[in-house]
């Protein structure tokens, strides 16, 4: 029996212990929040005990813990987890700062923990699915790949203050995406260029922020991904790739809520795709967290380590740079 | 609380016990399996209790049954759940005998316990989707109802066996949705014809059933339907309808794994639809027992009733007399 | 060079004028038409002469009649036509009446010209693609075919009146994919069943005439074809065929005008099918000219011989009498 | 009656030529080709005779020039037939060197003749059908472009060698499209940044040519367009692209020989793309020609007048300069 805490009660932290509540073996223990509502509200639904993290550190008995809480205490609480010796599964980032990320990676490989990074649309059904075929070899050897992510709306201006911009907050995703499929045979990313507007709202602009953004990677192999992002898509979350191999092509497309098609005087309508990621990666987060708990029985490393989590953000980090210089980055 | 005894510790037993579990408001207490491993281990995994029927009939803390038993226990089980109060979920169909059905239909009434008939597909998104856009008027009238319902494989002799033949065992759930789409309204079916053969394994012709049939439904209205169905379809399990209204279509489509396409140079690829009815209903399942409960809580009509059960068993008898006779049947 | 003569040179005549303007090899002589404005636009068009039938039949340099005249006429031109030795491209049905279209096809083989009826449908690209890929085995052995056939919208009445009833009407071309698909082997229809009903309009009822009709034929061989039509379907003109077989499924689309899919608030939205048979028939009108002419050249069978045409004629009697009496035909 | 002299009897030469035939008060008088066979041959087929160059541009009955004959000659004969006071038909591009395209347009706007450049992708049914409701503010206002541009195979060295390098010769038509729809309101690229590589075939590089390439444009209001193209993709010609604008996103996909859907045990299984350009824009030739006439007549300013050709061959130059220095050019 694995027993674990949880920190953060919100929407992600609940979505997790729900899913925690599902695996044999696993026993949610704690939750932790400084919102004690909330805290107290999760605890009881899933039969645990609200607790401080000290506790939670300080209790030999918990196996595991789960960081849910805001992108802020992220670092610290992987640094306090790794220090008493309990295995991590963290929200991706790891940190806004790479430095502090990269110090993060080496407490836990100091440590000898297992930490894992929750980039769940690597355990997605179709993206999976594609990266399976990859390695199969169905469509030969990867060279491009065109990612499009966009979300349904911008998220409030107060979010977006403390996001780190749309290339750390919302392409992070992505650069995690191109490494996953571009870079499994240990290719790397080389040159890196990006430009962004802002075409949805007006207040991003003084948020110093951007709301439309494409960014171009060649890596050292000298393949090739283009990422279009907008905060905006009118008609929901868009969410989908395409890579082209050396005998095929591999698409991606969105989920729906239903499959049914209407056909009317006004043409043929399918459904919009799924309202948003709690939605679109339902399954992924339930395979996500399976995938953890396995991991951890079988020793198997994990699908998104903390270097995947460290690397991503450096390319959001060379993204950003270039989109402000206006010159491509090499790296 | 709503504490819950089922029958049935086998495939379909487990899937409800399992989506019970997630369920706020009932507890599973009691599991009768004349298997006692099955039983003990079904009891086991979700914390409840081994028993009789006896055991449970006599438990008056106990407010619902769910039975998931063998097709030839149903109509006992109804009868003694409502003699002893209980409400009730059971599988499809009520009894292979029409008039037993009745009968446990009048027990029902008698003993005003609730009774829901599991047909399933009432509780798919997708079919679900289209039945909500009947009832907002979106295609305007429904006029004509083409259903495609195929399995991947027959099922071995023994199954086929005991069955009560294929108008019974499969095109059942067939004769529900016919009623649940075309009939909302009170419409009835008036005439009926049936024919079939035996087109994919000679095996089924000894068995005196067939295993690809083709009927048609006129109602009252003059409303028409047409089903098809085969045991054996390469491509697997195909569930689809589609629906002609006044003011357009609405058609059902098959759902599947993942939303890849692969573009190779023999052609554009998609997934083949989800394996059989435990993957492509595995939503239904999980929204038809929320429904139940919530149902009984608000006191709102099941969307499936006994009658429902009742109704399409009086097809399937139609049709197989049709498909025996020759000739079609006025109902 | 072959010479040919039109008869008929309303919509279709024009069709078959303009493709055959393209061959190699052809040339349009003649054009026939009692309306005698419509007979000289046409024969202007395409430098060709307007001519009675007495001069086209009496003149020896005459290779081919076309005769895409009205209904009525068919027989009479095509008995005329043998008789002068001419070969004969027939527009669907060769008469009303199975004895006279059965003595046509006496008077053909007598005269040893070669007679082609124009069912285009075996010539659209999309189904001609499937005929090929049964050919190849692609999909095993066929069992079940699926046709659904709906128009955009009722004649008027004056033309329903003199359309001998939508199963010689409407229902021909669908009987004749039938036989086309399922019984290429020399399989045929043994059992047909047919109703049908008046849904979208009453005034079709006082022509003593239906709207939608749903018909079941079963082979010899136990295959089983089910068809559905409607005159009147609010998103356009809908043509589609599913074949299963032993090792699959052929699905045959509609086709659009274009391949744009509109992603908005309200969904995903393709194109509605071609507006009706001119366009959706566009490219099989051109293909089934040049088909006949090469035939004529290579002395190769026609997809489409005057046999087929007597052969649907006599399931559209079948499906009428069955719709009429209620009962089943055995053919 | 326009009389024609077509430059070019090659297999874009025979297209127009066949195009042109099909158009009411349209004649083609002569064929000039300095390959004497391929000359005689087409104008024998369309009652044309063989001319010179000189015989075309000092005969005064002689309305229009159609040029499809080698690059390298188009701006030569858009002078001549210029300064002869013909209108002209002229395939892209209008020349290699841009200072020699903008003495052409010159020369055009000079003589006062009309001259549109074949850019045939904006009379593409599908993505015509776009431009309109862009038109419609069917999506409201566009902000992002994706282009795909694949072909099936790269062409053979000694064309590549002439080619004028990979965005001359191939991402041409794509920055047309980019203009098109991107800039209908007078919006220009403003910055644009192309990579590439050699992915398929290690003889491009010798050549100092790339296979596959990615460009980025952003225009002075800020909209981004992203064009990712490879000389090589297995399953056939790609040619789509997808708008996204403030209420929408239009998404143009490929087109194919058939509508057929295979359903087997290995998946559901559609067709490739049309195979190459031929096929895919034969719909788009006949349409660009007859809109030439047509606006020759009316008066109506071309589609694609030689300012789009001029303005096309400029971001080639960009994008090629970009590419060589690994750093985005202003415009």
């Amino acid at each position: 029996m694995k027993k674990v805490a949880i920190f953060g009660a919100g929407r992600i932290g609940r979505i997790h212990a729900a899913n925690l509540a599902t695996l044999p073996g696993v026993r949610l223990q704690f939750v932790c929040d400084p919102m004690a509502e909330a805290a107290a509200e999760l605890a009881d639904r899933h039969g645990a005990t609200v607790a401080t993290p000290e506790a939670v550190f300080g209790d030999s008995s918990i196996d595991v813990v789960a960081i849910a809480s805001s992108t802020d205490t992220h670092s610290d609480l992987i640094n306090r987890a790794a220090a008493a010796g309990k295995h991590i599964f963290c929200e991706k980032p790891v940190d806004m700062s790479v430095p502090r990320a990269q110090a993060c990676a080496a407490a836990v490989q100091a440590a000898g923990v297992a930490c894992m990074i929750g980039f769940q649309r690597r355990f997605d059904p179709t993206f999976n699915e594609a990266r399976q075929r990859l390695d199969r070899g169905d469509i030969g050897d990867p060279e491009m790949l065109v990612i499009t992510s966009r979300d349904p709306g911008a998220p409030p201006p107060e979010y977006i203050k403390g996001s780190g911009g749309i290339f750390r907050d919302m392409l992070i995703h992505d650069f995690d995406v191109f490494r996953w499929i571009l870079c499994a045979d240990g290719d790397e990313a080389q040159w890196l260029s990006a430009t962004g507007s802002v075409l949805t709202d007006p207040a991003i602009t003084a948020l110093g922020d951007m709301d439309s953004t494409a960014v171009t990677i060649r890596t050292r192999k000298g393949r090739l991904c283009q990422i279009n992002t907008s905060r905006r898509a009118a008609y929901g979350y868009d969410q989908r790739f395409e890579v082209l191999g050396s005998k095929g092509m591999l698409q991606c497309g969105n989920h729906t809520p239903s499959e049914v098609r209407q056909w009317d005087a006004s043409g043929v309508h399918g459904d919009k795709p799924e309202h948003f990621f709690l939605q679109r990666y339902q399954s992924a987060y339930r395979l996500e967290i399976a995938h953890f708990f396995e991991c951890l029985q079988t020793g198997a490393p994990f699908r998104t380590g903390i270097a995947d989590g460290v690397a991503a953000q450096m390319l959001a980090e060379a993204a950003a740079l270039s989109c402000k210089t206006g010159q491509p980055v090499t790296l």
